[in-house]
């Protein structure tokens, strides 16, 4: 059911490491939709061999890229519009860790060392990533930057922990750069997608539950990954011009339910 | 540059009048991306002549109805998927008028009278609309219905006057119905537009400085109408399936400034 | 454990009817922290008579007045002043009523005389108060207008109904009026309480599991009528001066909350 | 005109520094009312002498410590209730400070250890802040919480830079540290104030047209120091026990205008 949408288009997506990445479902729908791409993630990512397999299926290139660092992040940028034959059109940065919580602390009991590094990969990277681009005046005019993020960053999911920070970090740097890239004609928005099932996600405590319940309070249900991607490139396609530094729920209603009755019983 | 993104797709465009209408630029883009539709406006429109030659000139049917009859409205529903040949897939809610402004009345001193004219036209023809559809089953799933609206909604603009209010009724009418049609797997978003210039907008007391002022606080500008119009189709088209019960700000970041330097010394 | 923050204060309380009204307990608190008021509700209250009983025993006088009526309001407010001896320094009002809630009517088929009605009683009222006490130049310099709302306002609780879509429209008042009141330095707020068992309150459908879920949900709980009447003396007192135009949570954390764990198992 | 709201309650006032800043006068206003406190900033103060001299005009003692370091504030809490005689029942963190601002860089070529030490002194230490009060169990019940904050948190003002993160960083802990809070019966909030004219406040590109333009906009104008000093008092008082999770704006309707006419011309 290919429209062409972004036909043309050229891009990075980060964050795609195995099947079920949201990245990854993205990724394949921009190709579906005619846009070109490189694909990128962490150096230790490669390891696992996954990400090569995903790339070799749809024949694009893997550049690895430390996000965290803006030395590799110049490098990345450069080679990608080299393989991609010019500027880029969109940008994908979908990456969230917290150590805190892959170590189980609590968010009362927080080790700082470890929050530094969660914010510097979950958030920074998006201030890094986008100081570089426009650094190296990267981004085609109309060019789309997306970042994806989670309601947690408005409202209290206990376990989400430090994560929460990262979101609202990440959803502020999206709309403080969304001014500076307008100038270029560029915009920035950030979607706050509904719980998925990815490899990601599944790491984090209570996760089922977590899941189960934004299901039932969403009136439409969870949206899903494939449902994620389709909306993503409407936000890479030409439709959606105008819309910039916003925070865009992807969920199903769950935003603007204050109780749903299908709660209840759980 | 069309996609068929809603070829197949079949739907009622309330509030077009003339060419510079946003109605009526949204009408056009659907119509370039596939869709067939049904154009509607209030009786008291006809004598114009506008709509009649638009319609006219994409061969596509005009039924009048007033939208704060429900007689009325089932009428439209019911002639509507006769022309169209089945269930609606797309509704557009592009109606809103204050009598108190047209009457240059003061916010400190409306007519109540005229402020129930002005809401029954403006926001509770949204709900009376839904409640038409819903009742006789109309839309088919996956459906999507959108109203216009405008920021002042959420902050004060003083010219905007009863406007507020009417833009805050529809906002609520739509989040409160979305949960309803869920249920039916439609979706109920409103999409908060830049001030464009059109006969309506025009209207308003201050409407310039307003528009000016907006562009400029605007880093992207003031979203156009055919900005809108793609927007639009994005809502329409199944890429954005699962976003419901949102107000989604269209005007090139507006919505997320505190002051923009470009503003001082206008 | 008064603390005189309302000495030489005078205002007018709308809504009390019984011992459980939330305006009554601010009634009583304005009281003891030295303030002095006109108690106010519709005339059909009258043959209750536990208002009467109620001004009996602190002394105070009730003015019966519709509130949808601008002429009873105008005798109300010029009354009121007779008897406090000079102009108000705090109004409250704490009206809301749904017809159609009441009928048992859904909110897919709702009767829209009754619907008029509920926004007439419910929101519009608190234009036509304002607006009256903005002619008569009622108002003390920092005076402060507050009303009584709830969550519903923005996000959806199916068995609230069209409630919902009158406190958006109750709220949108309070801004945009607090616009023109800032001339005469009166603020305008409104307080969005936890649902709290009351007469009134009680009367929706499903409104325990509405209150206790609410509370499981709060971090504090639901704050209670009492914590209600502090914080409304609070935003009468003199020490929130420059807070106007706002809409202010007092729910115990209910409104940040995404997911409480102690809503699972209910 | 002091009315003993504080009476018996204890806490910790940070970042007073001279008689311009806004803790100083939260202090003073503190005392007034009843409250017992002890200052602390950073030992980096001392050497200004001007807090010295307020301490002492005050009788209170000070604390100094690095608000960074998890071990200087473990030890102000001990020390603090050794000095006032028990667990505490108000707290203010005042702290902000970016590096970046300082020295002049711009948003989009941000040094990235630069904006590391902005986040650990304007946000993380508030997390600190709280984790060790959790920790020692200092808070007495129905306790309050309050961090001082900006509306660049949610808006784009651009010359605020990284600070806007800072401030996104730090309301996010505040909601966060909350939901832990209310286990305690603590409350934790943000006062989003209007810009004031401190030594701090200075320190910004642009304060001054920061400054003008937002008095301009707001209805009230400017909420001052003084004001600001009310309505934290508010906040710590027993008058607002339900309240938490909240960023409050304190702003004179800043937060709520879309534009006034006022600021044309500027």
């Amino acid at each position: 059911m290919a429209n062409n949408l972004l036909q043309g288009k050229r891009g990075i997506i980060f964050g795609a490491m195995d099947e079920d990445s949201l990245a990854w479902k993205i990724a394949l729908k921009v190709i579906e939709e005619g846009g070109d791409l490189v694909l990128t993630n962490a150096p230790v990512i490669k390891r696992f061999g996954s990400l090569e397999k995903l790339a070799e299926s749809v024949g694009k290139k893997i550049i690895y890229a430390d996000a965290t660092s803006v030395e590799e992040l110049d490098h990345l940028i450069t080679e990608s519009q080299e393989i991609l034959g010019g500027k880029l059109d969109f940008v994908l940065h979908a990456i969230g860790m917290s150590v805190n919580v892959r170590k189980k602390k609590e968010y009362t009991d927080l080790n700082y060392d470890w929050m530094q590094k969660t914010f510097d990969v979950s958030a920074i990277s998006f201030h890094k990533l986008m100081q570089c681009l426009y650094k190296a005046d990267a981004m085609n005019e109309w060019g789309s930057i997306v970042a994806l993020t989670y309601i947690a960053a408005q409202r209290t999911f206990p376990d989400y922990s430090e994560m929460a920070e990262s979101k609202s970090l990440l959803e502020s740097f999206a709309r403080s750069f969304g001014y500076h890239f307008a100038a270029k004609k560029v915009r920035v928005n950030t979607i706050s997608q509904s719980p998925t099932i990815t490899t990601a996600g599944s790491g984090i405590k209570g996760f089922d539950e977590f899941f189960n319940y934004a299901d039932k309070m969403s009136p439409l249900g969870n949206a899903s990954s494939e449902a994620c991607a389709d909306y993503t490139v409407s936000l890479f396609s030409d439709l959606t011009r105008m819309v910039t530094m916003q925070n865009l729920y992807h969920d199903g209603g769950f935003s603007n339910m204050g109780m749903n009755p299908a709660i209840l019983g759980m």
